[in-house]
């Protein structure tokens, strides 16, 4: 399973990147595989490895934000094909090239 | 301003693909700064440049499916501050270290 | 704790209101304080019950499509103040008037 | 087409009502069909109705606060189907019954 989240602690500061780095912390030392992009995280896993996670995570906000918004994105996929490496291989196969060059 | 969407056409088969290379190829050309990973794509740019470039995607895919699901995910900061560079960077100075380095 | 949530079924047809009737169905005797409308479905409930009841629906549509793509908003605020009902009441004191007046 | 969208101001405290009853008061005055629930709110209208009045309320929020995230859902149908009454009572159509008691 592929899952997307993103956590927005309120009542705080505008920045929210100390914030985001303990979340960082936590899922860096879960083993799972994931990938943090600008606007959110990545991971592959079970829905409880995955949930389980994302709950640690959110936990850590609330511990030091009075409201936090989640969101997960989940796509999942018989015969285990929702993998990041696979999704994006088989879109750079279809689209005949490689993307993100920019980077 | 920092954009992250995606798309989901409905009414074909459970692999989208070539669908989503089509619209990463607009993406590629559209001359905006992006970052595509396996859950969605994320483009920087003013508001008009951002929502000009995810109306032709969206449009691009309507013409092939009977229906689209698109996301959106817009931060907005003053001080042209939501960049995904300067969002990445401020998390690993936060962090103390540098992650995704699974990849 | 209050979150929204929905389901997009892939690889049938681009009708899938047979499909969101079910999960209707599961949420509506699921005992929780809920209300769905035309995007997804709100629930109430405690991390564990909204999560165990998002992985049912989640599993009764997977049974039915190869893929499946479930969206999660969290809103978790501390005093449990997260309602639905609070939440409207409290924007309609602020806004010193009633909305939604079309329907 | 059918969007929902929603805005979370960040900078200020954890509660937003007024700065949402803002945001409603825009909508309720646009002339659009709406609907407001705890998460979000559902406008019907084409893409360029339904961006314009989103920016507009973006753009409000932004003035009075530093960072806002905004998120946009969009489901656009072929035959102008995408309709909230439309999806509502299709739904109970396959259902058998209706939806939603509790309110």
């Amino acid at each position: 399973m592929l899952v997307e989240f993103s956590m927005v602690p309120m009542g705080g500061g505008d920045s929210i990147s100390a914030e985001v780095a303990k979340i960082i912390d936590i899922v860096d030392k879960s083993g799972l595989k994931y990938e943090t992009h600008a606007m959110g995280t990545l991971i592959e896993g079970s829905w409880e490895e995955c949930m389980a996670l994302i709950k640690q995570c959110h936990d850590k906000l609330r511990d030091v934000a009075p409201r936090v918004y989640t969101r997960i994105a989940i796509d999942d996929r018989e015969g285990d094909k929702s993998k990041m490496d696979r999704k994006l291989a088989s879109v750079r196969e279809k689209l005949g090239r490689d993307f993100n060059q920019g980077h």
